[in-house]
């Protein structure tokens, strides 16, 4: 049917406006400051391997739906795949054209002729960019789902290996009571175990096809909507086509994972920051995880976490920025978006640089146990258990509480640990101190007396871990 | 084993240091000006529900674990209950206390006497204010979710009852295609079905029991947290203490779902004040939705329409104040953690308000079937139908594009619709329109020829609405 | 001429549609959902002195425009006056109104009668909530920079007691340099009179009357606005009355300048969380401005500090909020700006519970003089100032850094401090540490050494409490 | 005295460890993921002019300090002046090193030999990054500010040519009242107007010379900061080093003004979008600022305007990303601060693409004054004419207000313009209607009474014109 045309004395066999996919009804070509701010092709170029595989997949439909012939649709497989092969080689970066799509199709002229005009059949920019990004989204999500799975594994392993080594716990900055250096490590397995459920949530919301939505009332070809997603690998078909081109919740969705990833590897490398400092000297950082200043011989400075906290603050305001942007939009597609881009590909790049940093980090980081130790050695971080012990001969906690400050400040009073005060100090905070005898409280008897669920105790931990390797299985 | 202690001289049985629950190793008490800035009982005094309903727990457990005699946690229970009695009939809005736990504990001691000081044994505000606040919020999640699931009947009723009406659909604010009414009202209808299934996921995140945490290394007796869980209808147990007191990853994903919430309100919001405006007058707002201006007489001003989007605004804000407050600390709990609270309170607030105000504007939705008739016979709506029709009759689809273009353009000067055109101009814009004539086109057939999954053609737009359905039941 | 009308039958005086200011076009009342929404009375009641005093301005204005009689404007100013002593007695915080200016003018009609509908000539709701909320800011201003100075001149003080304190500076949190515990203080002051600055830019661009700019044209009567400007304190008048009742602007600014000072109080906040930590010990909290545990006796928990980290991060999202709601609004008013004075009051009601604590705790702070010497004997401190002498004696400074850099590493292999190394090493780390001697550094020199204009040497610290002074004066 | 160093056997003279500036201490080089993550010369290359002229000035402080001979400073200089010329002519784009500042130096050694190595003395990549930044944003406020000022003066100048055209004010989106064109297009003036403030003193807040502050306690070298300060062009010298190295409020202000012009712009453009639709067409975009559909042969969309939307989400997510790193860091200077010059790029390069096309958009814009003329002759527009007229017949304004209401409502009912109802109606709905007899309202009338200053009659708007171009001059 297409060959009619052909032969009949029909305009020349050009990409029509030079290289744009529109133009007909236009009397001149845009201004160049617009051109400039709607040229998209520098972000968008990343997406060309998707581009041309959700045109590889079109044209299947188109086939299928009879508005390709056989030739026509294996002239521009064959053209797709060349010109796949071409960008494989050497993506022409200084290319004049407006967005990936209007680079391909031009290109799809130089392989396959004129056939290349039927390509974009029933279909919009619209939908073939929420199908290019997703696509993409949906491969940098397995590869952070990859990499976040990795950080955890370290962090488990780290924490197997450390399991007798005890560390003050901290609230508000201030020592609070021991706990295993392994638990410290768990608490942020289990914050990343969250972020891997969210994404692996996220996901299914990213993998619905929008192809075949068109412009905004869907494509005005029977094509195969489920045989696309087949093609493609996508999970879903989109149930709406005005929501599929309007639809960016999804960018925020995984905007909203790395921020709270991002987050977590913040407060990891916080934690890592202030205990690997020369005043806590609990953690020693790996000298390759350190770098040098410019100016101070002595420096080896922690500059990969603390980028890691800066580039948490830079993916929350990438999250403001996405959601900002699609709340200040009416439905369907609105050319606002073309922002989404740079905002995702910045945050996966963020994901992609980070993550295998703190991977690393962790794998190095050795405890320095003579220091914890002599830490642990402060005796406030034991005022709980001696609270707890008065609960155990009876006294109502609020009291012992009572009781045990009182005892605190006599020891601060007199600049001493409180087992070196003398017995009738101990008496007079409270006779129960006495009934049998002054308690006996040690880090060790602290630890292991958390055997709750969650606890700090050695089985608990241990439990833990097999809880953590299984999430990990 | 609490008695004995009643026989001794111990000190009289008061909530130490007045009302606060520590102040044994302070000299002084704390400044105003910190008191001030501290007191957060005028926004957590909201969750004395789930505080009293933890503490009957946390009673249960210690019972269990043999801290209290079945008489003291008798007391502590009846003691409790009538706490509750007492705030249902009437809060104590002017108590002096520091929050809602140190007013419990202190009101116990009023109603259950010196047994009130054994109910903190074991646990700390760390774990308790955690489990409080996921109580609340989880609770409030099913009030969304419900008022949620009301807005989206609303729309799918309103869909079914105008499967027939036309109007044009936007893409960049201009005209773009014909669609079904019923296709745009369900365009928003799955924008809040995504929404749902995110509360879906967030509520299982956020149904984790913290308590018997303690305040960092878990709880210091062996309390059952199995039995609290299933006593306060949690699904799930904390794994690691030191991340169950400082995590507040479940405040942001709430916040962020309700900010995806109220994005998707705006937007809907947007469409509606556009499309009821005197310019449009597609749609007429219900009266009893619209108010009037102390100035001018004539206005009908869609305010409720102009909260959603302000509301959006300010929930995107209180995600970006909950991530930044969270990325800001090591981890553990720390004092930022306060300002979680009037976060979420604010955000479920503007959702109780926002989703049952947007159900009853749209349950009062009329069409201007008249005005929209009128703009459905713009021809300029059906320039795609033009240019599919080329190509079935065998044109590349980007040289019908341009054809029909050059046919808009000779329209356009000419001040007249397509089909006022002469022969003459369409056989010059491409022969291929004479052959064999000068097509037909019209809104219904364009909206029917797109019967695509999820297109506007009446059995695909059918078929939505059975799904819409089904996602409701 | 207003007293014809009370001799002819007009209908009953009462305000129209019991207490709203509009409802003659509407069939019905609102609904009670929108009501409930539209209803901002519970947050704008705060502006009740600002709304009188404009109504007081307003009716001159009235009087000298010859729209009221000497009569009527005297019946007006009295019943406003009465009103303020009411409000300023017992605010109705029961009052079924919709805002303050319904409130207002519904209690003018109990205070002055029929009179009381001749207020509201040539007035919109637009230009008066515009007016109240900019005069309720310049107050605001006033004491926020009343109590940013207080704070400024607290570390002023602080600094010119403790002159010859010293301490390490740190870069990416690890010792850098020796610095005067002043120098670190003074620190944080420039960054508040920056803060200073911006307030005062701010309040210029508040201090704009936009009274007289009605719903969106301008005032249908020709009120003299500069008179009205000039009663309210006003330093400007606004240039054109779409912008007055549509311009935000200044509630961003205020909010942009408030996140910036609570951005400053966090991180002065967090130098003083970590340097009065059990590990640092450079620093003591007062204790009045700690607070305590309710599990762990010992804990002096640094709270205040905290929150002003926390409240720094809700600063942030109040200021993205109004930005957000800002932005997605066409020109002119829109009721999304109902938004901006809960977001204003939020960020003036947190400088004004940090300010105060911020200024107590730092006048109450005490530096640890002998943790501090001991902390300052560590030699690395000072390797930049043994580059530095290489420097003098010739070497190109990135060799003296290199060779400095293996000095430390060889010290840091046999675990001593440099000045241990014996003299071998120093030689092989490079001939000029020998040439005439092994250089002598210390602390004292280190820091005398920076006697550049903003360094840390006597003079220009002593030069630098000058500058503070001058600048506080 | 730098001589005498050649002549001893010291090690090469080559950058130490490749092309590091540190590496003395360390035993092996960064690990391949941190120098990934911590490389900054992507973004930062767009700095090497200024770091170019930071270290010119540098030079020629220490030749006056004396740490340079004369020889030496000119070899510098010569090489650095070389550097710049091959950087004109060709960045090295694939270069290895860290950073800017490294690569700087490492051709330093190129050009000038050992004496390179002679350059970085008593300053630190602290000071000195702070100072290129600091320089770069100083030139680009410059030009800015230029481009404000060309969009300004195109909406003045359209204003000026448009002074007779009515058109209807919206409030809510709905018609409010008839304004002058050139009224509205002034509205968007005076918000420019106060960026240019904001602007100009955000710029004296950046022209603050950081450099002689060194790593933090200032340089170790007497060098003169005000001969550095007027060689570079900056106003002020920083007051205290640990400021000067730890401050990035002037990113955060320069951020939130550009936040505030895009989000002007943003309004700008929401108001171009909807007043330029299908449906109102009070205005047309010059085709050259629209572009079409590649689907859609019909289609002109406003991109440039959607994108101006766009645009504004994204920089209010830079002042997030901004404040939350800022406000995440203790004092002095932490890595985190690297994530700074990829927000004030990205919001620089937006400023630069947005003015100039918003500026030729305003140029070209046609305002349809058939279009306009018909939506004025609704006479909705004037009910608050009829309602001042009857106060001006004696009628208290609220119960005038209602009488135009009922009005309208009868209007409403029947179906007709009010000027179309019968006497009998006019007078039921008030006597004072008819006394003397039915009010004359018009548009031309309406915006005339609106003489106030900043209100919309021909001289009030006449006088913003001068009062426009006086702010330009």
């Amino acid at each position: 049917m297409a060959q009619s045309i052909i032969e009949t004395g029909t305009p020349p066999i050009t990409p029509p406006t030079e290289h744009r996919l529109w133009g007909g009804r236009f009397e001149g070509a845009p201004a160049l400051s617009l051109e400039e701010l709607n040229r998209s092709l520098d972000i968008d170029k990343r997406l060309w391997r998707e581009d041309i595989e959700g045109s590889l997949a079109w044209v299947q439909a188109l086939l299928r739906a009879g508005v390709l012939s056989l030739d026509e649709a294996g002239a521009l497989d064959a053209g797709l795949r060349r010109i796949a092969h071409r960008f494989a080689e050497a993506f022409p970066d200084d290319a004049p054209d407006e967005d990936i799509h209007t680079l391909v199709e031009r290109m799809l002229y130089e392989e396959a002729g004129q056939v290349a005009g039927k390509l974009h059949t029933g279909r919009s920019r619209n939908d073939q960019v929420a199908t290019d990004a997703r696509l993409w989204t949906l491969r940098a999500c397995v590869r952070i789902e990859r990499e976040l799975r990795a950080v955890q594994s370290a962090l488990v392993e780290l924490a197997a290996a450390n399991i007798e080594v005890l560390m003050p716990a901290y609230t508000h900055m201030r020592r609070a009571q021991p706990v295993r250096v392994a638990h410290w490590l768990l608490s942020h397995f289990w914050a990343l175990q969250r972020d891997r459920d969210r994404l692996t949530a996220a996901v299914d919301r990213v993998s619905v096809l929008p192809l075949g939505s068109g412009a905004i009332s869907g494509s005005g070809f029977a094509v195969d909507r489920t045989l696309l997603k087949e093609l493609l690998g996508f999970r879903h078909v989109s149930q709406n086509s005005i929501d599929a081109v309007g639809d960016r919740d999804w960018v925020c969705e995984v905007l909203f994972v790395t921020s709270m990833v991002a987050t977590h590897l913040s407060r990891l490398a916080e934690d890592l920051i202030i205990f690997s400092s020369d005043e806590f000297r609990f953690i020693e950082l790996p000298e390759a995880f350190t770098t040098g200043s410019s100016l101070m011989p002595q420096k080896r400075n922690p500059d990969g976490l603390e980028l890691a906290r800066g580039m948490a603050a830079r993916s929350i305001g990438e999250l403001t920025s996405a959601l900002a942007m699609l709340k200040g939009t009416p439905s369907g597609y609105n050319k606002d978006f073309q922002e989404d881009k740079r905002l995702l590909f910045g945050a996966v790049d963020a994901m992609e640089m980070l993550l295998p940093t703190t991977r690393e980090t962790i794998a190095g980081l050795r405890f320095n146990s003579d220091r914890l130790a002599d830490v642990l050695s402060d005796e406030t971080l034991l005022a709980t258990d001696l609270a707890d012990e008065l609960v155990r001969r009876g006294l109502p906690f609020r009291e012992a509480h009572a009781a045990v400050g009182r005892l605190l400040r006599s020891a601060d009073q007199q600049g001493v640990q409180v087992s070196q005060l003398p017995e009738s100090v101990w008496a007079a905070a409270h006779p129960q101190f006495m009934d049998p005898h002054i308690p006996t409280v040690s880090p060790e008897a602290s630890v292991d007396a958390r055997s709750v669920q969650g606890g700090t105790a050695r089985p608990a931990v241990v439990g833990q871990i097999t809880a953590a390797r299984d999430a990990l299985s």
